[in-house]
């Protein structure tokens, strides 16, 4: 099916000339997750994961996705003549680079201008270049073999009342247009769904778990102009908008609406956000203030509304996560329990909570050797029965009114190896040292990633990812510029200094491939500790409930501080969660975060 | 005295319609430390500090200098007129933002072209530009109010051997040529007095303490020429040079020699090393390749022979150290010692050992309060007495044939209090933890500071420097580009990737104004440790051989396993030093460093 599609698409190339075709894992917007009307990247190569970029010849096809994906990637691409490059590996070209290797005298670069943001656009122009070659990017060569392809999302949205933003959107208007005139610009153009979904208190459902509205804004000193689909708008909508001084206008107007800005137009943009076609269409004369969005890091920095209702949601989480885990634990090996029956069953927790909206993510319920790819989805065909032994990942979110969250557990179901024992030892230690850091203001997540990674490579381990990310407020679950990782990935934007307000995950695991995989996430809210000569410490809250599997810790490989850390947390967990338990899950929470 | 320099100073200034002087702590060659020509920001300002810069208007004075010498630098300047700004505090403006703000429209920026580096030169001209101001830089002003200014140093310098080195100066200038060659230079201007030495395996004496030759050199693909004050030069120095094809000129033509290189030169040259006259004195068309000197990775990566010479120096070192630290623990409260005795003492027991051929930096020997002012050095006047109780601290080092080292450690002179104790023991968690660091390959310092740093941080405790720094072989006792920092500071140029067979230390403190200073300081080897499926991991190996002071450590503050490594350095220093020592010594160094 693949090489056929591969087929059909070089035909096309062919009939245009374009020697090197490039299909990213892209919206109109540079999500991270896309619509099913763009899963373009899926649909020419059949590797399912949320991250990867294609690139096709007439003789060759590339995938590039990053450690999280190999295993997964090797498994999906058997049999489509499309080759892995492990992204990150020593001797492995970057997309660019392959692209510049492969790109003969005077060969065309082509791609879709609405899925590749202006920073990689101007990369690959210049490549073009270097080979005297050109771009072709106005059309969308997979739109013409892509038979039955979803149409674009088109969901209802709501207004984010302001007990849950904690701030109104007209004030949220005053401080980005401040913010716009700091850098020297009188235009604004936001592509950014997630900033876009903020900025206006408005939420919808147009991507999978990310509860955004297909849109762009163009914001001047005057006027905000919101391009969308004005097929969705309520009189309700309609009232909150004339009230906020929004017009709106028609989705795909946008780049007409670029392509009218004055010549002389100062515009404040993300070139790595912003896709290409958008800037192409601006006038050569418009100054561009290429920078981060000032809305990106109004986000990350949670207000103390935002910072008390994400408490609420992990309240309700840990609560649903904690049935489920006393579920699992009784009924193992007592009745069937596959990995999509479990996480049916912690969906069933979760959605007993008030004020749960969706998941956040798709969940992971990774048994055994499935949980060593560490972005697993079991399908009906993998979908594997639960034995009493071994270890069972599950990673899973919701969102809720008062926020979003993201936990993993990794729960023994019967006995373990002394091997297994170490690791989940060892992963909780890290996942404990790092909430427990205090650090200077200044630090980014660089500084403090070896507290988590540190217990790890001791024992010459590794795990190939970020040790955390930001989160949204009812918005992606992944969110810059924080996080922890102790490499810059640029492209990641998540090396911020860690500002009060700003959650991150705390995340390390250990993934053996064909034996297992281990992860324990919990949320950490970023607070101010004391101010002194040195300056001004911070520290981090944990803000997720849920005890870390007693049965799989050996606290002989715990320092005495270690346990005490544990010991702290699970007192927490349990004085906060125990209030909305039956009798019996009460007294399993009381021994399952028992002193050791 | 600094009044009335500032006074003639300024007349200077008058006569030539100079509105702002930029006096640096700088040579020609942008050394970190300076000979006593060069000392003049000292001269200027009475601040003695090994850093700092002065800038003077027409009324104010101010000195910009950094945490090591805040209090050293506020002492000093009493009296002075000038001004302290503490560099990276909160609010306190950079040199150039001072500059900025002062300079009036069409004023006049004015320093010796030959004491400021090339990127802060084209800085100083771009703010200058923007107040349609000028600069002027081709005097020296200090020169002509400094009446008994010591001539430029002009000592006899020595081949080091290739058994010290390990490597010809025939290799090394063919892998320099190969490497600017790769970088597309045809000429390379090299002013670093370190990368100069190293590269030509001579060692002089220019300035104290770093064993250097005052030179430039100038390399093309067939030529190499030296300038240099060619009254030094022996015949065997001569003979030396024919031989591996280098040329002299005199010293002070460099300047000439840059303003002949051909018009279509493509000149490889450090921007931030590189002194502003000579760029200044280049052709307009010539293409400059901005870069680090390929001889500063080539030197920090020490090559097999010097790791093991450095470490044959650490034992002689060690040695040193731990005969003196017998000497006052033996006889302290006994006979009277001061500060000045005990490190005349301790440098006794250096010049004992064979192949010292210098101090690698003015020993600080600080009791008491006089031990929280880093970068202390005690003078005949605040010479303290020592008592049998409190902290003294020693920070010293020594030039062998074999390498350069640098100790510091903490004596118990007596009782100490117990929040002493306890920082003491904080300091030495610290040192054990960062050594005992495992990582993968690509981690700079910045990744591993806090495993030293976060110890203190945890008690609300920072020491305002970094917590280690690269050391040369037989050279500048501070080299990059490796180092540890937790935040990074450009112009030190010390956060590289850590590589097999760099040297660097590790000497977390803590400092109390008006009370006390702890640091303990090992310098550590970097190696390649196991590599696997995560990558190729790297470790340290501590090559610091001297007891750690037991009377001032508090066993119960520490865990098991920052025991265990406390306990496997000393059966290591003991196994190391223990067979050069008398009888009495070794007794006692058994108990120093018997296991807790």
């Amino acid at each position: 099916m693949i090489t056929e599609r591969l087929a059909a698409l070089r035909k096309e190339m062919a009939k245009r000339n374009i020697s090197i075709y490039v299909v990213p894992t892209a919206d109109f917007h540079e999500s991270e997750y896309v619509g099913e009307h763009f899963k373009a990247r899926k649909f020419i190569t059949g590797f399912t994961g949320s991250a990867g970029t294609a690139v096709i010849t007439m003789e060759e096809a590339g995938l590039w996705t990053d450690g999280r994906y190999f295993v997964q990637a090797e498994k999906q691409l058997q049999g489509s003549t499309v080759t892995l490059y492990r992204m990150g590996e020593e001797g492995v070209p970057t997309v660019n680079e392959f692209i510049e290797q492969k790109l003969k005298e005077g060969g065309t670069i082509g791609f879709d201008g609405r899925v590749v943001n202006t920073r990689w656009g101007l990369q690959l122009k210049e490549i073009a270049k270097k080979k005297n070659g050109a771009l072709y990017v106005e059309e969308d060569l997979i739109d013409l073999i892509w038979k039955d392809r979803p149409a674009l999302a088109k969901t209802p949205m709501f207004i984010l009342e302001e007990k849950y933003s904690g701030k109104s959107t007209k004030t949220k208007l005053e401080e980005l247009r401040a913010a716009m005139e700091k850098e020297g610009a009188d235009t604004h153009i936001l592509t950014s769904l997630y900033d876009i979904a903020w900025l206006l208190n408005v939420r919808g459902n147009d991507i999978e778990c990310v509860p955004v509205v297909l849109s762009f804004l163009l914001l001047t000193k005057t006027d905000c102009t919101w391009f969308l689909q004005e097929e969705i708008l309520t009189d309700e909508i309609r009232a909150y908008l004339n009230e906020n001084h929004i017009k709106t206008r028609p989705y795909e107007e946008v780049y007409a609406a670029a392509a009218e800005l004055p010549a002389d137009a100062k515009v404040l943009l993300d070139r790595a956000c912003v896709n290409y076609r958008i800037c192409n269409n601006l006038k050569d004369s418009i100054t561009i203030v290429d920078g981060a969005n000032p809305t990106e890091l109004m986000k990350a920095i949670k207000n103390p509304v935002e910072v008390d209702n994400t408490r609420a949601a992990h309240v309700k989480d840990g609560v649903a996560f904690t049935k489920f885990m006393y579920w699992l634990k009784q009924n193992i090996g007592k009745e069937k329990i596959t990995e999509i029956s479990a996480s049916d069953y912690l969906e069933k927790c979760r959605r007993e909570q008030e004020g749960l909206i969706e998941l956040s993510f798709n969940t992971i319920s990774a048994y055994g050797p499935n949980a060593a790819m560490m972005h697993y989805s079991a399908t009906p065909e993998s979908d594997a029965e639960l034995k009493p032994e071994g270890f069972l990942l599950v990673d899973s979110g919701g969102h809720y009114y008062e926020g979003t969250t993201d936990i993993t557990r990794t729960i023994a179901l019967g006995p373990i190896t002394d091997e297994m024992r170490l690791h989940f030892t060892t992963v909780c230690r890290s996942n404990l040292n790092l909430a427990n850091a205090k650090f200077l203001y200044g630090c980014s997540g660089l500084n403090l990633d070896i507290l988590s990674r540190g217990p790890l490579w001791q024992m010459g381990i590794d795990y190939k990812c970020g040790t955390g990310h930001g989160v949204g407020y009812l918005l992606n679950v992944h969110e810059g510029p924080n996080g922890f990782r102790w490499r810059v990935v640029p492209e990641r934007h998540d090396n911020g200094t860690l500002e009060e307000g700003m959650i991150t995950t705390d995340e390390p695991g250990v993934y053996l491939e064909g034996k297992y995989g281990i992860r324990t996430e919990n949320e950490l809210v970023c607070h101010k500790a004391e101010k002194n000569e040195y300056g001004q410490f911070m520290e981090f809250e944990n803000i997720t409930y849920a005890p870390i599997d007693l049965d799989a810790i050996d606290p002989d490989e715990m320092t005495g501080t270690e346990r005490k850390l544990l010991n702290d947390y699970h007192k927490k967990v349990y004085e906060t969660i125990s209030p909305y338990l039956t009798a019996e899950e009460t007294e399993w929470l009381k021994k399952y975060t028992r002193a050791i």
